[in-house]
């Protein structure tokens, strides 16, 4: 696991273009993103990184089909051909939304040996895809979306996600990463949705960081009683919290914050719980390479 | 597995009070019951079963603690009174909510021996406790609330739920049990949330029902996609269709409707899809043994 990011450094120069540019394939596994998205990135990424970023949009960011922005064969093929491409040094999810585990086996059947030589970067509902990845020994990291520019201030996030994958900064890491130890990140839901799948990875040892949005506090503290029930899971260094956000509100009241919630479920599954995480479905949302970064 | 119901129906013998009525314990390791409920149940059987049933509401019913009826301890409490009375037949938990997942470490070191004498029937949140019970050797059934009583139609819910308990009557029944192979019957949502826990049952050879409410289409999806790439529930006889009621609205439309996404979910998987299930959270809910009733 160490050497995990000293290994990815050395082989950034396959994923860099004739220019000199650190090429960056984006899909879109769950949701489609709208295409002024895409030139918004496009701009920033020339602006702020000179021309050392070169970002490829496939053309299946951009279709609809019902929920999804294509259907599975469709994101699971554009997938397989940014991934198996051995001049991208990335391949970055454009959005979440749903549709990241509806084409995992696809996904994992077609992957070939350049899908190993590049890293794999989102969050939310592409966590379905981080943790498969990661399992079957692809370097992956928690990372702000493309999408993620049209939030208020997005465009510090998706600079963010751009200084991790063209210049490894560390400043683009989560804070409390310690280059020590393995960790991990993933919103609470779509952890739950993993636990005694073919798609979880062995997390022992890891920091792992949870996240949520728009959940009730019942329904926390629910997903709480699941993922710490899990053998594997109480086999992890710790759990660390990142924001939960846009909580409706719960009649009758709860009676405990998130943090209370988190730190019960902690406790009473002896998993040791270690503060705070910055990561949450927001512009301050920073980068977690799975692993030991 | 076979024989478990006719075990059932000797040993009932042991719950019936003085005056030969069955004796039925009601406590709630959800959400809190109001007393009007419980007074028009009392009533109801009354009438039904002519003084056949005793219907004994634990006071912890009526406790109110932020969403619970009564914190963790006392629920816990409660439901381990009446498990650990060899007078009650049958546990019936008051109603649904959210809470049961939350006892059930302390209510599983705390069964005795009279806990396996008798049956324990609720659904939805209850759910929890069903499987783990199941897990560890007691009878279960997937049952109407007292509580629904409070529903249009209602009364017929709780008569049938009574009807069984009293007479086992196999007009109570989901009628698709055929008495010969073994069932099983959970909402999705908490199935999703056992999966990977050490309260899971081994459902292998089962007919497993699922019912769901208030889940929008994208989170059916999602939960099918958990339950049905999970190991063991790929060792079921085959799954049945309860109602999924109550679906919020889809942006952007889904494409498919709940019928069409879990049989595309069991034809992905190899479960086999049987048809329909007449459960869900309605009126016209109805019971089912788990393993061979």
């Amino acid at each position: 696991m160490a050497g995990r990011y000293k290994r990815k450094v050395r082989r950034t120069s396959e994923g860099l273009n004739s220019l000199g540019k650190v090429k960056i394939g984006v899909v879109a596994p769950a949701a489609r993103l709208h295409p002024e998205t895409a030139e918004r990135v496009t701009q920033l990424a020339a602006t702020a990184f000179q021309g050392r970023a070169e970002i490829v949009f496939h053309p299946q960011c951009f279709l609809s089909a019902g929920h999804f922005a294509g259907d599975d064969e469709t994101r699971a093929a554009a997938f397989l051909e940014f991934a198996n491409d051995p001049s991208f040094a990335h391949v970055w999810f454009a959005r979440g939304g749903y549709g990241s585990g509806r084409i995992l086996p696809r996904v994992l059947n077609g992957l070939g040996g350049a899908a190993k030589d590049k890293s794999y970067l989102g969050y939310s509902d592409g966590g379905f895809l981080l943790a498969a990845l990661y399992r079957s020994g692809h370097r992956v990291a928690h990372s702000p979306f493309p999408h993620e520019i049209r939030r208020s201030g997005g465009d510090a996030a998706v600079t963010r996600a751009l200084a991790w994958m063209v210049d490894q900064s560390r400043d683009a890491l989560e804070p409390s990463i310690d280059g020590k130890h393995p960790v991990a990140a993933f919103n609470l839901t779509i952890l739950s949705k993993l636990i005694g799948t073919p798609w979880m990875p062995d997390l022992a040892g890891h920091v792992v960081m949870i996240e949520e949005v728009s959940e009730h506090l019942y329904a926390i503290d629910r997903l709480m009683v699941h993922i710490t029930s899990n053998e594997g899971m109480r086999k992890i260094a710790g759990l660390r919290m990142g924001r939960m956000s846009d909580v409706p509100e719960n009649d009758p009241p709860f009676g405990q914050t998130p943090e209370e919630i988190v730190r019960h479920w902690c406790a009473a599954s002896g998993i040791a719980f270690l503060g705070p995480a910055d990561i949450g479905h927001d512009a301050a949302n920073t980068v977690v390479p799975f692993g030991v970064p």
